[in-house]
């Protein structure tokens, strides 16, 4: 039994977006300390990890440790129909699971069927030990994405003392994106080793799509290692994990 | 022969808007009171009654009752270059229709075919003696059907004392949307007896697609029997019929 | 080898855009004077003529006449890139084509790579002799195009004394639109001899659809003959051709 209220449902829907584009099911942990998920994406090059507080919850009941598995697609599309003023109540009890949006006089209640997801759940993150964090702000790294995109389905990241390079190549050109430490778009460059790795920019940009605007993305590199990626929603902390892709 | 004028030339192509999305063609009747139409759509599961009063126009000169029948898709698509500022004048004479647009100094004229429509026209409205009645501002009704096709192609409406409740049921869950005659959402709920019917999602979407921003909505109920939906346009006034669907 | 530099970015990428529409390869030709570009589109019906003089660039180093031949669209994406407050440059060396988006701190160089183009290029314009001129205000006329495209996928201009006539004719019925030297959407008529032809709209869609808002373009017409469309994007000077339609 627990039962999770949220004082502004649209910024529960902002935190599932955060997951949704990269898995379609998916199996919350609700402990005393708060919610969290860790799921690779379906192809097996992804990993996600969700976690938000108790603090961040008006309301926090839970009786045990629990997990709740749901389809996420149909979560984030019920999630879809918050609108401004609206709290949230997610409650399961006996087995069954609902979502209440609740406003002056109205209440909006879904029942959602729970699942069973896939067994080999993930417990651990990769320990990596990373050469370059490169902190870019979000709005200017969406962009760097789409730059990549003109010219290619991936895209490569290089860090070298004070620099950070983004590049790409395909057939119709070839782009080297070079910004400083003291860039616009640029937070923060850690350089302890110079790092270059190539990456799926697919997957890159549906990581980063719930990313708030005017906020900032940490990218933690090692030469041919995963990336990863560190983002905050609110009090949710967002971290990717994602595999190089290795030219052949 | 007949000549008339409306100062708002999208005024018009609202109105029509509200007819578009049940029938593609339709005969509209011409009498020295106002235009009218009635039609049931193509599938037979729901009727339409449009009247605007002579009043509406700013000229209505008609020198006997007459019938326009007209391709009703065309006729929405002419009316979507309607811009700011223009009038329109709707001709017919010796067989000929015409709108035309009127601005400063320049004024353009479509001429539209006439066309004989199914015969089987629809002279009267069904006779049902509801038991509820439930006003619901018109953006708000928007956003339930909405809340429904998340889960189905079907939504069910519930009244009871003084609460209207929306239900939807699919494979990816169940919805509940309770609202109190105070909510925000209604304006008026009447109940002479508890009713309970179900809809096809689609007509009703299309029903109250035209309806005004801020306006209102009066849905009138009788367990498994048709529901009526009114909502006016300015002058303009519509009625749509919708048959429940039965589960079989 | 040469070096030209232009403030602002998206202006050329707003100068490309008039092209892209009908082409989508050219050679521009690069001379003290400024940047050309005169191209048939693939079909043959239509020609594009595009000039901008060396004074609207910051930097015009150039050590000798040159041409450039490139995929148009490719230029086109990846100048869609340009972002605000961003500087092009554009360089050729030893057979080498980069196109440089300089900001703050930021440096973002795509290469591209040189094609050869059909070699039947296109030196001269046609000479008509025009019997008259009609100058519209760009927004009406993309209004225009769009009220003839709701009947047909031609577009007929009349000029006659003091009026601008615009006609279309399909299934759905029949347009008329005229306009007078006083009408809004007219900034000038000339009329030396009265004149009408017909033209194929998705080809004059495109030519103006890089026209800036709230500018005019010339029509100069002549009966059964190729209309010119003229107008400018700041320094830029943009001239079209269409051949009419001739109905058999």
């Amino acid at each position: 039994m627990f039962e999770l209220k949220i004082d502004d449902a649209r910024y529960w829907k902002a935190c599932i977006d955060s997951i949704v584009g990269l898995i379609d099911e998916g199996t919350f942990s609700i402990t005393k300390d708060g919610v969290s998920l860790k799921a690779m994406d379906p192809s097996g090059i992804s990993l996600v990890s969700f976690s938000i507080p108790n603090k961040a919850f008006s309301k926090y009941d839970i009786d045990k440790t629990s997990t709740v598995g749901l389809n996420i697609d149909n979560l984030s599309k019920i999630l879809n129909s918050s609108r401004a003023n609206e709290a949230l109540v997610m409650k399961e009890k006996d087995g069954k699971f609902s979502i209440e949006f609740i406003s002056q006089n109205s209440r909006r209640r879904y029942r959602l069927p729970l699942i069973e997801t896939r067994k080999e759940a993930v417990d651990k993150e990769p320990k990596i030990e990373f050469d370059s964090v490169v902190e870019v702000k979000s709005d200017h790294l969406k962009e760097m994405l789409k730059d990549a995109n003109l010219l290619s389905t991936y895209i490569g990241f290089k860090t070298d003392k004070d620099s950070f390079v983004v590049v790409a190549k395909g057939d119709a050109g070839e782009l080297e994106e070079e910004h400083s430490g003291t860039a616009d778009a640029i937070k923060r460059i850690e350089v302890k080793k110079p790092t270059g790795a190539t990456f799926n920019l697919d997957y890159l940009e549906r990581m980063i799509s719930a990313c708030p605007q005017n906020s900032n993305v940490l990218l933690s590199l090692k030469t041919e290692e995963p990336i990863r990626v560190d983002y905050k929603i609110g009090e949710a902390m967002l971290a990717y994990y994602l595999a190089p892709y290795m030219e052949s």
